[in-house]
C-alpha cells in the first residue's frame, strides 16, 4: 500500500464529521467534474458552471490553470458554499505542462526509467505551480494496432515495458508525498483495454478474452496500483459487452476487490452519457446508476450524476452507502492534498513565476528528447554528420514547423513560438561556414496527395546540397485521440518527394516525426539513414541536431513493432507460435501461417534500434539450469562496445515458456538494462528471474507459473534470432 | 435428433459384439485416417499405408476415389484384416465433385437455399458414385476479415445466413437417409472460430470472448447439429489458449454436453501433431492423449494415435472407456452407411458411369453459378449487353483461363479442359455478326506488378471494340487455405490496365473473379458496370454470359462486406454502435469513432446487390407492436418491381435490440426471402419473429432474450438507412 493509502484516524474523523453534514445534493456535487474553457483572452468559465461551483454542485474542475485563475475559482467554492469544500483541479498534463517533452510513445523508446520519471516530475512541478492538483496521465493502455491514433499516448505494445513505465510515470507525478505542493495526483487510464479497438478505429468495440485482458492489458494498471496511483480513469470502449464506465467486473471485482485500489475512479469525458448510444442504458439516469453502482466515483463533464443522481438515490436505485463511499474517496484525496488545511496552497503566483520553463526543465526536455530517438537505419555510417557538413538542405513539412514538434497534447505549452524546429536546431549547431537552408517541398495533408507544388524548389535546393535532411511523417494531430488511420504510409505527397530527393543521388537522411509506426518500407530499402524522432517537444530541434551531429549517440529502441504495411496490423512481437509457424516450412512453403506476398516479419521489430557504435553480445550464461518455488535464477551476458564511439545499449531479456496449460508467446520481455560503454569496454549484465516473473493466467484462470522448460535470450532486440537462447527449467 | 441418431438395438448389439472382439491396436486403427495419393498415372497408395490397411492400423482413407480404386482399397481391408471392418472413404468435396459449382462464398451470395442444397446434392451423387462416403464440407466458419484466404470456403460474415446455409448444405449432402448410396456424410468444420485469425493470417492465433464465440462463431455449427450433420472437424487455431483439437470445452462441454452431438469428430490435417508447435503438448504422445481425452475421435493424417495411443492407454493416460467411446462413434457411422452389410455398396462402376457430369448436373451448376453472381454497379444500364453488341473485347487474365474458373478446391473436377471460360461463354452466346475477341493484357501474378507487357495488344483490341469486358480479379489459389493477403487490391498489373482501358472511353464492364472481397474502390468510381462472379465453376463462362446478355437477371446479394481498403479490416455490418457512433457528429466531426481519411462505410454493404430491374419497398408494417413469451410478431412489407424486367429480389429482415444487459449489434439479419416479380408486380412478404429469434448470450452468460425495445427493417440490404425501421417491444 502506498503511504497515502494508510488509514489516518484524524482524516477519518474529519471526513465522518463532514460527510455527516452533507446533503445528498452536496454529495453528488463532489462526484461531479466539469471543464473550464480557454479563450484568446484567457481562461473563462461558463456562467452556469460558475453558479454550479458556488452552489456546491461541482467538486472538481479540469482545464483550469494558472495560479491566479485557479485561486479565483477556488474562492467561488470556498466563499460560495455552505461547507467550504475545496475544488480539485485536474488537467491533461500528458508529456509536459509548459515545457513539453516528447510524446509518451517517444519517451517509452528511451527505455530509460529515470528519464521518463524526470519528465513526469518536471510536468508535476510546472503544473502544480499553476494550481493543478491532478493530471490525467499516465495512459497505460497496451496498444498493438498502429492504426489506432492513441498509440502515441501510451508506452507501446509490451506488458513488461509498459508496466515499468507506468510505475516511473506515477512516481514522477506523485513523488513520495501527495501532500507536497509540487506533486500531482496521477491517473491510470483508460481502464481497460481501450487499445484493443476493432480495426484500430478509436472508440470502436473491443472483443478479447479475459485471459488476454489479464495477461496483456491489465498488468500496467496493476503496476500503477502497486506504485500508489491515486486515481483511475475509465475507458470509452466496452469490455465483454459492457461499457467500461459501467463494468462492475473491472471497477469493483478487479480494481477494488482483487487489487485493493483505494483511490477514486473518474470516467473519461462524458463516458457515462455514452452508455446510452452503446446500447447498455436506456437513458442517462440509468446510465448514471449503472456507472455509480459499478464503481465509478466521479462523472467527467457528462453532468449525469449532477442531473439524475439525487432522484436515483431517492427512488432506491442507488444506495446512500454507495454515494457515501464515492464521496469519501474523493474527499480523502482532497484531504491528502492538504486542501482542507489550505485550499489555495497550490495557487502560488511566486512559485509559478519561478517554475515555468526553468532552464533545467528545458535541458531535461532536450535530454529526454534525444534519448527517445531511434536510429532505424544508417548505411555506411552516413550519420553522424560532420560539423563541417558543407551545404545542408532541410526539406519537408515537418522541417520547420513549431506546432508539429509538440504532438497532439500540448497542455499549457506554447505551440506557436517556443518549440525549436529541426531547422532551427541544425542551424544552431552547424559549424561555421556550413549552409543550412530549408524548403518545405511536400505536404502531409491527405488532400495534397498527388500534388507536386513545392517539389521543384525542394529539388533545386537538394541538388545544390551536400546532404539532405528530409523531415517527414505525420501532422501533429494525425495521432492522438480520434486520429485513427487505415493506412500507415506517409500522408500527402511526401513519399513522392522523398523518392525524387533520393533520385538526386545526394545522401538523404530521413528524420521521421510521427506518433505511430509508419510503414516506411520504401525508405528502409532506399534511404541511407532514418532517425525516428516522434514529436520531440519544446526542445526537439536541438535534440535532433544533437543526434544528427553525433553530440549525442542515439540509443532508443522501439517500444512497438513497425509493420511492413497496414495489412499486417495488429502485429506484435509476443505473438503465439501457432500450430504451423512459418519456420516449419521452406521459404514460400504453402501450408504455414503466412501471407501470400508479404513476409510475417515486420519492418522493424520491437526493441530494435541502432547506435553510432556497435555492440557485441556474448552467449548468455545461466548460474543454474533450474529453479524451484522460492528460488531464482540469474542470467548474464557480456556486452562489448565493438565500435569506436561511446554509446548506450538497452540490453533486453526475453523468455519463452515452451509448453503451458495454455499456449504461451514466442517471446516475452522480462527485463532490460541500459548501459553506457566506452569503445572497447565490456560489461556483464546480470538479470535475476524468480518463478513469479514467469506467471500468467493458467488454464483454470488462476494466476501463477507452471513447471517446465523455458528458453531465455539476452539480446539487443526481440526476435528469436536476435541472439542464441539458453534453456532452463522450472521445477515444482 | 436426426433419424440416424436414433438408437438402434440391432446396431448396438452388433457393435457390442464387434468391439468386444477388437484388440486395442484394432481399435486405434479405427481412429486413424490416412491419405491416398494421386499421380498422373492414376490413384496410388503409399506402400506403408497399404500394409496399414491390411493390418487394420487404419480405418478410414481420404483422397481416394473412383469406384474401381475404392473397391481395391476396401478389398485390402476386408481380405486382409481379422475382423473385416470396412474402410470409410472421405474426400474434400467442397463445391462439387466432378461437376464444379461456384465456390462456397459465391453460392452463399445466391441467398437461395434450394440452389445451395442442390449443389450439395449433386456433389453427393457424383462423389458417392465414385466410392466416397464422406465429404469434409460444409465449412461453416463465420469470416469477417477479407485478408483471410479461407473466407472463400465459407458462407460469409453472417450468423443467420451462415446457419441457414449450413443446414442447406448438410441436408444436400446427407439427404434424409445416411444409408442411401447416393448420400455422403457431411462435416461441419472447423470447430471453432477458425475465421477469427489475427490480422487475417491463416492458422494465426484467435482471441475472442466466449460471448462472441457463442453469439457469432458457434451458431452455424449448432445449426449443422440440428440438421443432423454426421461429423465435425476440429480447427487448426487455438481458442482461449487451447488448440481446438485439444479443447475439452469445445469438443465435450459444448458439442456433446450442450448440443448432444452424436456423430464423430475428426481432426483437421495433422492438427494433433501441431499441438506441439502450438506449445500445448510437450510431445506427440501427450498431444494425442490431450486430443482424445478432449473429445477427438479420429486423427487425420498425423498418425499420432497410430504411433502412441496403445502405450498411452497401457500406461493409463487414456482410459479404455474413452477409446471405446471413440471407436463406437466411428463404427456406428460405418454401420449406418450400410458398410457392414456390403462394404462395396458405394463402389459401383455402372452407377459411376451413369452419374458423372450428367447434363442435368451441368445445367444445375450453370444455374447456381448465375444465381451466385452479384451486380455491384450498372451505371446508365450499360448492362445487359444487346445481343447485337457489335465488337466485344474480352480482356484480362481471367477472361479465358479454365483453371481459374474452378477456384481453389477442385475435388475430382477437371480444371484443364472442361471449364467454360468467360470468353467461351460470351462467344457461345453472342449473336450472329458479333465479334468477340480476347487479349490477356494484364497479369494477376504479384511479381508482375509494374509490368506492361500485354497492355499494347489489349488496348489496341479495346480501341477497336464497342464494349470491353474486363475479366479481372485474383488467381484461383490466392484464396483458400493458406492464401491470406495483406492487400485487397487487384494483384499484379491489372489495376493499371483497367485504368488504361477506362481511359479509352469505351464502356468497360468489369467481371470480377475472386474468392474474397476486393477493394475495387477505383473501379466503383470509374467503371460503369461491375459484376462479381466469384469462381463460378465448370459452367461459369456460360453463366457469366447468361447474366451479361440479360438471359438471366442477376439477383445475388453480398454475403460479406467489401471494405474500401484493407485498413478497415475486419469489418462487418453487425458491428456495435459504440459510445461515439459517427452519426453523433457532423461529417468530419472529431471525437467520434471514425478514421481520419477513410469513411466508416464500406465499399459495398452486406446484403447489397443490384438487378436489371428495380424494386420499391413499402414501409414495413407490424401486425402488433409487442409480443411476450410464447408469442410472435409478424412484419410485412410490399415489394414492387418498379422496372421493366422480371427479376428476383432477396428481401431482408434486420432487427436491432436497442438496449441489452450487454451491448447488441446495430443490426442483425433475422430472415430473408427471395421472390420473383414481373414488371409492375407487387408482393407482400411477411416474416414472423418469436422472442427466441432475438436470443443472445446475456450478461450472465445464459442464452435467451430480454424484454425491451427493438427496431426492425425490411430492406434490400443491410444498413440503417436501407429502409425506414419500425419499432416493437418484447415484454416479460
Amino acid at each position: 500500500q502506498p503511504a497515502w493509502a494508510q488509514r489516518d484516524a484524524e482524516m477519518d474523523a474529519f471526513l465522518d464529521d463532514l460527510i455527516g453534514k452533507m446533503t445528498l445534493e452536496e454529495k453528488v456535487g463532489q462526484l461531479t467534474l466539469l471543464t473550464s474553457d480557454w479563450e484568446s483572452t484567457g481562461p473563462t468559465m461558463r456562467e452556469g458552471y460558475q453558479q454550479d461551483i458556488a452552489a456546491g454542485r461541482v467538486g472538481s474542475i479540469f482545464n483550469a490553470y494558472t495560479a491566479k485563475y485557479t485561486r479565483e475559482l477556488q474562492q467561488m467554492a470556498i466563499d460560495g458554499t455552505r461547507l467550504k469544500i475545496p475544488l480539485l483541479f485536474g488537467y491533461d498534463v500528458i508529456h509536459g505542462h509548459r515545457t513539453i517533452f516528447p510524446i509518451s510513445l517517444g519517451e517509452a523508446a528511451s527505455w530509460d526509467m529515470d528519464a521518463i520519471e524526470k519528465s513526469a516530475r518536471v510536468s508535476a512541478q510546472e503544473a502544480s505551480a499553476e494550481g493543478i492538483h491532478w493530471t490525467f496521465s499516465p495512459m497505460v493502455d497496451v496498444a498493438r494496432d498502429a492504426r489506432w491514433g492513441r498509440i502515441s499516448e501510451g508506452a507501446g505494445e509490451d506488458v513488461y515495458l509498459g508496466s515499468r513505465i507506468a510505475k516511473a510515470r506515477v512516481h514522477g507525478y506523485q513523488g513520495d508525498d501527495l501532500g507536497a505542493v509540487d506533486t500531482v495526483l496521477a491517473t491510470a487510464k483508460h481502464f481497460a483495454a481501450y487499445g484493443a479497438a476493432q480495426a484500430g478505429r478509436d472508440y470502436h468495440t473491443v472483443d478479447i478474452s479475459e485471459r488476454t485482458l489479464r495477461d496483456i492489458y491489465l498488468p500496467p494498471f496493476k503496476a500503477a496500483v502497486d506504485e500508489g496511483v491515486a486515481t483511475f480513469m475509465t475507458a470509452f470502449n466496452e469490455y465483454d459487452g459492457v461499457p467500461a464506465s459501467g463494468s462492475r467486473f473491472l471497477l469493483t471485482d478487479v480494481l477494488r476487490n482483487e487489487w485493493g485500489f483505494d483511490g477514486f475512479v473518474v470516467t473519461d469525458y462524458t463516458s457515462i452519457n455514452e452508455m446510452v448510444p452503446h446500447g447498455y442504458a436506456k437513458d442517462l439516469a440509468q446510465a448514471g446508476e449503472q456507472s455509480l453502482n459499478a464503481g465509478v466515483d466521479m462523472d467527467m463533464q457528462g453532468a449525469v450524476f449532477m442531473e439524475n443522481m439525487v432522484k436515483s438515490v431517492e427512488e432506491g436505485r442507488v444506495s446512500q452507502a454507495n454515494i457515501d463511499r464515492a464521496v469519501r474517496r474523493v474527499l480523502e484525496m482532497k484531504y491528502r492534498l492538504g486542501l482542507f488545511e489550505d485550499p489555495y496552497r497550490y495557487a502560488d503566483q511566486a512559485r509559478q513565476e519561478a517554475t515555468l520553463y526553468k532552464p533545467e526543465f528545458l535541458e531535461a526536455a532536450r535530454d529526454v528528447a534525444r534519448k527517445s530517438m531511434v536510429l532505424l537505419r544508417n548505411e555506411d555510417n552516413v550519420l553522424p554528420l560532420a560539423a563541417n557538413a558543407g551545404r545542408i538542405a532541410v526539406i519537408g513539412p515537418l522541417g520547420n514547423s513549431k506546432t508539429d514538434m509538440i504532438g497532439s497534447w500540448s497542455a499549457a505549452g506554447d505551440r506557436q513560438t517556443r518549440p525549436v524546429t529541426v531547422l532551427e536546431g541544425i542551424q544552431a549547431r552547424a559549424g561555421d561556414g556550413v549552409s543550412v537552408e530549408y524548403a518545405k517541398g511536400a505536404s502531409y495533408e491527405f488532400a495534397d496527395a498527388g500534388k507536386t507544388d513545392g517539389f521543384a524548389e525542394a529539388l533545386a535546393l537538394a541538388k545544390g546540397a551536400d546532404v539532405i535532411v528530409a523531415v517527414m511523417g505525420e501532422k501533429w494531430d494525425m495521432t492522438g485521440e480520434a486520429a485513427s488511420r487505415t493506412s500507415l504510409d506517409l500522408p500527402g505527397n511526401q513519399q513522392a518527394l522523398l523518392e525524387q530527393l533520393d533520385a538526386t543521388g545526394k545522401p538523404v537522411i530521413l528524420v521521421m516525426m510521427s506518433g505511430r509506426p509508419n510503414s516506411i518500407t520504401w525508405a528502409n530499402e532506399n534511404v541511407p539513414a532514418i532517425l525516428h524522432a516522434w514529436y520531440p517537444g519544446t526542445q526537439g530541434g536541438h535534440a535532433v541536431a544533437d543526434v544528427l551531429f553525433g553530440d549525442y549517440n542515439p540509443a532508443g529502441k522501439l517500444p512497438v513493432t513497425f509493420p511492413l504495411n497496414v495489412g499486417q496490423a495488429p502485429i506484435h512481437y509476443d505473438m503465439k507460435n501457432t500450430g504451423r509457424p512459418i519456420e516449419l516450412g521452406e521459404p514460400g512453403a504453402k501450408y504455414v501461417s503466412r501471407y501470400l506476398s508479404t513476409p510475417n516479419d515486420p519492418l522493424y521489430r520491437f526493441g530494435y534500434g541502432l547506435s553510432y557504435t556497435t555492440f557485441g553480445y556474448s552467449p548468455a550464461k545461466l548460474a543454474a539450469t533450474s529453479m524451484g518455488p522460492g528460488g531464482s535464477i540469474t542470467a548474464s551476458a557480456t556486452i562489448t562496445n565493438t565500435g569506436e564511439r561511446a554509446g548506450e545499449e538497452v540490453v533486453q531479456l526475453y523468455v519463452r515458456d515452451l509448453v503451458g496449460s495454455v499456449t504461451r508467446p514466442v517471446q516475452e520481455l522480462k527485463g532490460f538494462e541500459k548501459i553506457m560503454l566506452q569503445p572497447g569496454e565490456s560489461r556483464t549484465v546480470t538479470f535475476t528471474l524468480r518463478p513469479e516473473d514467469l506467471a500468467f493466467t493458467r488454464a483454470d484462470m488462476s494466476h501463477g507459473w507452471e513447471p517446465g522448460e523455458f528458453q531465455l535470450w539476452i539480446a539487443p532486440s526481440s526476435g528469436a534470432k536476435a541472439s542464441t537462447p539458453v534453456t532452463f527449467s522450472l521445477t515444482e
